[in-house]
């Protein structure tokens, strides 16, 4: 399979060959062309995000990252519009990662689509499959958060700092711990009233 | 509101907006002197303290940081004398960090002293709020430790590595987990005898 | 005493000084060693992994870091055959790790085998204590995982993403947590019938 199939194949959830040559060479690029990016800092908007589009599935308006971010291929994320991640964010995106309109990411954000093969043998042999991470609108994720594979967190939630995501997150809620658990609803008495 | 305008009303703890063109225009200034300070490592102590006097709001003598250092502002950072913080450190210091002498970071160690909004349209909107957080004399803080807003951190204690500081810890402990918690008072016992 | 002779006090597990004049110079040019390593991403293997022996006490064939990997001084990090290890790997090793065969590490693992005295005054006097750090064959470490000093993970296990190791760990196993708990047992059910 070239590369194209094998990211289908991957993205089909089926156990794939993380070893191929096809596969390490793509990780290659993708730290060659994360490194340019992460080098563009305070380059103008224009040339940071067309590095970006060359190496993202899709990108929204106004799609930042603080430094240093790392993906595994990069070209299963798709991005919204309104997206800052702060520093360190990791994303392992085999599996394909959504991420909706007006997301923020704390510091250390990490979200790892692929897991490899629970049989040793198998895992030895280069064995791996993919679940998709999807995050909704308007979402707050908090400093070193972990997120695993399959995982979707519903739009307006807040995850707190540190917590590892193993299970589908609601709408509206504010979730924290490990694993993340939905601690409260947020509700209008959250608002403060608060104009920019 | 001008940069020490917005600094002020940031450090009184009201919701500010978190996307003027003078925070980003700073926390952008704040990682070329980041870059610059961790481009620094093995150059001569002067040199590199002069970069973190410049950087930050006051430092004691022998304050090291490993490499990657990184912090929003950095102005509203104090720390004492004798301070080492091990590799890929991470400060938001918009609501302030007071550290005091003798302190010691592990690898890793996060502290977060600025908050989104909980209302997914105030968070939007740039709001944010802040509170400081406060390290006392002589504590060490274990590789991997989330430190959030609001937390102080008594004389003398040692937090466990991987823990998530979310409520102040009082002096002369040993406390980690998730939410970090006391586990035991150190006592004239924990004494090894030990001369350098 | 000499590096070498600190070295060998260090593994003895005695309380050391860390605040040596050798001790601070050997960490500073593990620094830069790691620097030309993590530099030289994408050169050819035969020259990335001549400095990895270099840097490290001993390593088999096929090892491979993802940028950016830290350690406190290598020359106590043995690794066997087929390691691989995600971005942002550290490893504080005055205690010593051994690593086994076909070993995978997600990103942000951390092996930590000194802990600082727990004493204030002995601690503010440089005094530290080092166990060391074992992991046996076919391992997968997942991402953001913490491993303290003194623990031995068996063969065939799984770490799951974000634990905290604290105490030791048993072979075919699959653990997670904080603390690190063992989930359950791997068993031959786990074979998907996979071939590469």
């Amino acid at each position: 399979m070239n590369l194209e199939e094998q990211r289908q194949f991957i993205l089909s959830g089926k156990v794939y060959n993380d070893l191929t040559p096809e596969l390490i060479k793509a990780r290659e690029n993708t730290v060659f062309l994360t490194n340019k990016y992460n080098e563009s800092f305070g380059k103008p908007t224009s040339e940071r995000e067309a590095i970006l589009k060359n190496l993202l599935k899709s990108i929204g308006k106004n799609v930042h990252f603080e430094p240093t971010f790392r993906c595994e291929f990069g070209f299963n994320i798709s991005i919204g519009n309104n997206f800052y991640a702060n520093f360190d964010c990791v994303m392992l995106d085999g599996g394909g990662i959504e991420i909706g309109n007006n997301v923020l990411f704390g510091p250390r954000v990490g979200i790892y689509t692929s897991n490899h093969s629970i049989d040793a043998e198998e895992r030895i042999n280069g064995g791996c499959y993919a679940k998709p991470v999807k995050i909704g609108n308007n979402v707050w994720i908090g400093a070193g958060v972990h997120i695993n594979q399959g995982v979707t967190i519903g739009n307006n939630t807040i995850i707190g700092s540190g917590s590892i995501v193993t299970k589908d997150i609601p709408d509206n809620v504010i979730a924290a711990g490990v694993p993340c658990k939905v601690i409260r609803k947020i509700t209008e008495k959250d608002k403060t009233g608060y104009k920019p």
